[in-house]
């Protein structure tokens, strides 16, 4: 038997599958134990896909049933566009499926709905020592060159 | 005599000699010429940072009725905070400025901006190879070790 | 030949038509010759319509490829839910076409689409004259008893 | 010993008093008891005006550090124009000061704001047997001759 795997936006039925999946998310990048996210936060961004007054948005990788990654992604304003820019914030798959193509089909969709939003651009951040990610995203992407500087307050 | 410098949100009638400015600032980035950006890209973005609906700012520095130096931050969604971050997507300082402390003095501003607005951290990105830049921004804020990935569309 | 009406969110190739049933609207409201809509604002509602950071939306009723009608809806914050407004601004069918359900089918899928972005009302004004609109509205909605002040500045 | 009434935004501390000018006006519009508001909409959307990308305002009016009464204001788009409308949603005074120009205050101080902002308009609603505030609105407004539909979904 085989099954395909669907992508599409999530559903207000998919909170308990979804939130094993941005636990599983949260623990890679070290927010788990005494820094785990608050459930406020994640109670909180899941309304936000849900919000048609948030321009923040999640899609699913679906097999039989099952949820296998995710992707969120959101549209802030650019100052040297019209439209405004695709920034694809999460991704993640099930350690079990990786080097399947679910990565890649996620950020395919994503693709597809900012370009039916008349976005140019699509981008994202990933660690510089995430040479496991890299190795897809040198597939579908390009490094820009650029570097994050941020400000903790 | 002695002129302080002021820095404060852009208003109407900044719009020429922000323009100035904003275009030095395209240029710095090869978008002149043939690539220069269209007017009309100008003219929106002006238009946001006076629109109410639009999380979209604009911050200069002014000295003795002349402008200096720009910044344009915006309040994207995260999916891992309440409040929103704090993106400055642009600095720019008229040449004869540099290292006098403008860029400085417009990245705290946006500091302080952000901070009112219960932003728990501001980020920008640069590129690698901008030594300069980083001069200022090794002093007040750090390397996040995230690099920049994109596709355009 | 029996042609089916279709409900569907505007495209971009729909701008001329939609542009017609536009006009048309905004004639019945008194928007024409020296008072008329200036271009711009047109050029910009439609570009919002197809902005993803934009919570402003316009469906078209379409019979056989013709336009038929339109309805401009948006999602505005409400400080007593935790979901969005669904308010709808513009109504609007093709004289032809009056009494035949092109009206009601707008506002039902006007309802779909709040109902699915979860709110809890879609509310929408008319002046206290036009009881032509009025004999369907008080069919698919009812007056909530509130009337509208304003001040121009 | 006489005290200015001041009008100034909300901030963090006025949480507690803002909250009882808050439950008054619920308890006005009928949402008290078993249909008070739920606290997690207050929560919310007292949230929401501290929130960088909310358009959504609330500012109190203050005499000797006493709050005397609150507005809310949005920015929704609005089709027929470049810059967003003002909807004024809540206005609410104490009642041992009604009359003494607290609510005219509160209303020029929203015109005010939205002026800034480069709207053309303010509105609002009111209920039609509202005859108290009318006395109010007549002075600083125009009665736009609109009714207000809706439907629950």
């Amino acid at each position: 038997m085989n099954h395909q795997i669907v992508i599409r936006p999530v559903q207000r039925e998919d909170f308990p599958a979804w939130k094993v999946l941005w636990d599983g998310y949260n623990v890679f990048y070290g927010r788990s134990g005494p820094s785990a996210l608050p459930d406020e936060i994640t109670q909180t961004t899941w309304a936000r896909f849900l919000d048609a007054a948030e321009p923040v948005h999640a899609i699913v990788a679906v097999r039989a049933g099952e949820l296998l990654g995710l992707a969120h992604f959101l549209y802030p304003r650019s100052t040297i566009q019209l439209a405004p820019s695709c920034y694809m914030q999460d991704l993640f798959t099930v350690a079990s499926t990786r080097g399947k193509g679910v990565g890649r089909a996620l950020i395919n969709t994503v693709y597809e709905h900012a370009g039916q939003a008349g976005c140019p651009r699509v981008y994202w951040q990933t660690h510089q020592t995430n040479v496991a990610a890299m190795q897809l995203y040198d597939k579908v992407a390009e490094k820009s060159g650029f570097i994050v500087y941020r400000k903790l307050l």
